[in-house]
């Protein structure tokens, strides 16, 4: 199932006992429907504030409903706060999380001395002009299999490798001061993408230097890297699983 | 002054005892920075959960500050959920509403069965297709001085005239199920615009022809008009004071 959300209103997707949360949202209203438990899977857990454009889940049902019935009845019961944007049976054996061969985000920074109150949800006001040309030029050396360990919040857990592969990172000058950073890879650690963000917009704004980036990343040590930028600007784009992606191109 | 603001969070612009509003939240701001009582006057006033991207307001100052030191400041106190888009000294005697020759709106329709999270609160979503072409038919008999005691909330004083004349009112169609609707009028009366989409969406669903319109504008009788459109989906897009128009073009 592809879903969308907007990250205010959540304390992030994955289910916590107490907190409203897009997973407890999301699959109370499928047992409604479906008339049993469920346990979700997600492509990509997202924090509290951020949003999510081509989220996709999957689970377990005990009898296969009519996909269109099922849609429109989780959407009736969500207001638009989730919105179910399609669903699929999958393949036996197929996991939103394990089975997804990469991710992509987008970031969108407001970058004028005006604010925008239809935009202030959704993007990251600096107002300091930006040096976007730096700010590419920096995007180079992430491009690649990585240790990602200057970019990531530590996992809780005594976890695994935090080496990822980009495949692509990037920014546009969609006008109106607006600048959007799209960056697609295998799979991000946690906060990577907003530490990204945070370096990348200290490049633009001079305190750091383009030519820094690949020291920073070498190094694998979280203080070199910028502060996180701020989760509201950030959206899950779209996940792919091999040559199928979600949302469809 | 040129303020943008979301409907959602104020009751309205016009500010009331016990209510969160746009014009008490916008004069607290003015007054924190000047530091003396003011009046705010607006050309338009919106109602609760109605947006405005061009609204104008007018006030009086003791003595003139420094425009930018002020919109500054102000956009700092406000968080960007009004934001001041442009300020500017006016001729003694200027009167944001009295002066105004014109206003504009927008009302957005959503016009598909899946909803969009980013856009639920500014458009209204409308599931069964529209037919747009009869929508457009509708809003001829529109154009011109009439009386709108069709499509109007009567005001609550014993009143003047509710006579406006309409300068252009027409759909365009933006591509993904987004319908807009674009009005220009002298002046409006209360929930004229809504009232007007409302019944144009019932000729669109086929409850009501286009060629209904003209002798329900004729009737001068509210129940004849379709229920207004909900408030989201409404905008104050601008407004003009003879050649001179908010925000410039």
């Amino acid at each position: 199932m592809t879903v969308a959300y907007r990250g205010a209103g959540f304390h992030g997707f994955a289910a916590q006992p107490g907190q409203r949360t897009v997973a407890g949202v999301l699959a109370g209203a499928l047992e409604t429907f479906l008339r049993h438990p469920i346990v979700l899977t997600c492509a990509g857990r997202t924090d509290r504030g951020v949003h999510a454009w081509g989220q996709v889940v999957s689970f377990d049902v005990d009898a296969v409903p009519s996909l269109t019935a099922l849609t429109r009845s989780v959407n009736k019961l969500l207001h638009a706060e989730v919105a179910v944007r399609a669903v699929e049976v999958a393949d036996p054996g197929f996991d939103a999380r394990r089975s997804a061969t990469g991710r992509s985000y987008r970031y969108t920074v407001l970058n004028r001395s005006e604010p925008d109150p239809f935009l202030a949800s959704t993007t990251w006001q600096v107002e300091a002009l930006l040096d976007l040309r730096a700010m590419q030029l920096a995007c180079d050396p992430l491009i690649g299999e990585h240790d990602f360990s200057s970019f990531c919040r530590r996992p809780p857990e005594p976890a695994g490798s935090l080496t990822r592969r980009v495949r692509r990172a990037e920014w546009r000058d969609l006008g109106d001061g607006l600048l959007r950073f799209e960056i697609e890879a295998s799979a991000f650690c946690h906060q990577m993408v907003r530490s990204l963000v945070g370096t990348l917009v200290d490049v633009g704004l001079g305190r750091k230097k383009a030519g820094d980036m690949a020291w920073i990343l070498r190094s694998r040590n979280r203080a070199h890297a910028g502060s996180p930028a701020p989760p509201h600007g950030l959206c899950l784009w779209g996940v792919s699983y091999g040559a199928l992606q979600y949302p469809a191109p």
